[in-house]
């Protein structure tokens, strides 16, 4: 008979799961494996709400098993390690991103893009090698294989840098890997949340001149004077966009709700990249004339390696990028998704687990 | 008044055009302009007759404007050179494409990418600079700047090279810049018609294993017999495609009907790259999530630039590619197209222009 998740492993473990397709998050008691050879444990004290884990909770993408301990944008600090672990030691700020395990023998994983390995293991919701389910950062508690734990440079606030590790990988390395990152550059950010909001940050790092595209003028002044763009697109004014037809290098499209690809493949120059990284349930439409005329070209990214990881996040330790944040206690979780549905929150919610998850609540 | 356009110029030339969308073709008196001083003016000998010709006699595509000479795979035998035409001289055997003029003064044109100017001048059925229609090789006579001919080598047969100033560039520049050209690669080919069986042979003479896709198996033998392609897959053979899941670096796409993406995406490996060089009408259906999941990629790209076309044949000439072409006389030209409209053709009809047309016609 499979034991419960409070018996599976040695370690008691408290958090917050989902129990079924309402996605209403409660108090939850679990445990986690004992510090392997190669483990990192770490007591948890941030993580970041990301708009993924409304789906999972909510059984949305249709892969949900219950219960379900949502968070992948985990940060804290280290109690404990293994006798082989190399590279970490207790007092280490850690934090854990989106994957905890990948099989360590296919062309991706030698090449250091663990994330597009075809056994990857997510945080959370998945099944581990030893065949018991992940549990994600809504806990007081993570173990993690120490290839998947990154270091939080010291001048990186934890809260605010929570969110790089899934938000923040998931914008930086397309803007690599597509080229887009070259001083001088003209690159869009399509829709300005979570995702876009950091986008325009690593650009502008990068050096790249960047232009805000979105449905309505409403965050022009905050993405122009606050997030540091150099221009913002209403995209429903057609004025705006003809004008600005064949002017970009790049395109970073957040959005994962259904929309138009046509104006967008129409503000690239000739050979200019739309890179999708936020994932429309059904397919969209797409115009093949025009990448052919401009020989343009739409691609896909999702998330980034360990290393990409790491070296995104000393990038921006080093270049001072944060996620733009409202820190919620454990029990405003639930409230939190709410606001998350509307996308009334700017930009980020970070759970502030250390001071509000206890098992009392 | 505008003048004739047997009036417009001095050079008095005979050939064959669509009078309205019916789309028949019928002898038509017209003149072309005397040599200029960058001009090569050569006798026409054979005329590769492309699907875009079809369209475009028929008014497809909304931009005809009759009479229309259509013809883009244009070969012949140099008759006149002007004062300051470095690179041909009298009796050369040359060839023009699609193209017969570009700005030379933007980006793509500094870079060798004419066919992606955006004031390119096509050959035919489009406004030259002198404010005249352009008119193609179904005619006795072709002048061009000399930037837009092109050297056919000795050993390159004019009938079966032709084709290869549309078809062939538009699968061999994709293949380059798309970097499906290293030895050991696999690379798919999607319909085997003119484009796609000369894709096959640009392919393999790059080392690349390829595999033509089809929708039935009817050209299966053709193709890996006869034009020595790896394997075959069947996309309608829901076993085949999923057993060839994840195999392929890139495909080269030359469908121009409507068809599914998510099949063609599924048989590419992580990173790989789907390359569309037929133009559907209407959108297609782009899954997004099959893109991220994979950081795979859709790309466009048409013909190439006037030196990468040069490459394009003598590449071809040292490898010995040509075409498999069917050659027909000027006056069957209106049933060939009736063929064409049924697929019914291997691989490209070539009109026998210097023998079989004459204005006693």
């Amino acid at each position: 008979m499979a034991k419960s998740p409070e018996q599976e492993h040695t370690v008691k473990t408290f958090g917050w799961a989902a129990r079924d397709s309402s996605g209403v998050l409660s108090p939850f008691k679990f445990s986690r494996r004992a510090t392997g050879d190669k483990d990192v444990t770490f007591r948890v004290l941030y993580c970041g709400i990301c708009h993924s884990d409304l789906h999972m909770i909510k059984n949305e993408w249709g892969s949900s098993t219950y219960p379900v301990v949502p968070g992948h944008e985990i940060v804290g600090v280290v109690t404990e390690v293994g006798s082989k672990v190399q590279n970490f030691k207790v007092g280490d700020k850690v934090g854990v991103g989106c994957m905890v395990g990948s099989c360590n023998s296919c062309d991706s994983c030698a090449n250091d893009l663990e994330n597009y390995c075809p056994k990857m293991v997510l945080t959370y919701g998945a099944k581990y090698y030893d065949g018991t389910t992940t549990y994600g950062g809504y806990s007081d508690l993570m173990v993690a294989d120490e290839h998947f734990v990154v270091r939080i440079p010291e001048n990186l606030p934890l809260d605010a840098g929570a969110p790089l590790l899934c938000a923040g990988i998931t914008v930086y390395s397309p803007l690599r890997y597509y080229g887009l990152d070259k001083p001088g550059m003209q690159v869009g950010v399509v829709g300005l949340g979570g995702l876009g909001h950091v986008a325009v940050k690593f650009a502008k790092a990068m050096g790249v001149k960047v232009t805000v595209i979105s449905t309505s003028s409403n965050k022009k002044e905050e993405a122009l004077k606050h997030l540091g763009a150099d221009s913002f697109l209403v995209s429903k004014d057609q004025d705006q966009m003809q004008a600005a037809q064949g002017t970009l290098d790049g395109i970073i499209d957040t959005v994962s709700a259904k929309h138009p690809l046509l104006p967008l493949i129409g503000l690239l120059k000739t050979h200019g990249k739309l890179v999708m990284v936020g994932a429309p349930e059904k397919p969209l439409e797409l115009p093949v004339f025009p990448l052919l005329m401009g020989r343009k070209i739409v691609g896909g990214s999702t998330i980034g390696g360990m290393k990409e990881t790491q070296e995104m996040i000393d990038f921006a330790a080093k270049h001072n990028i944060t996620a733009d944040i409202e820190v919620i206690s454990m029990d405003y979780v639930n409230t939190a998704m709410e606001r998350l549905v509307k996308a009334d929150v700017r930009y980020r919610f970070v759970i502030d687990i250390g001071n509000t998850l206890n098992s009392s609540n």
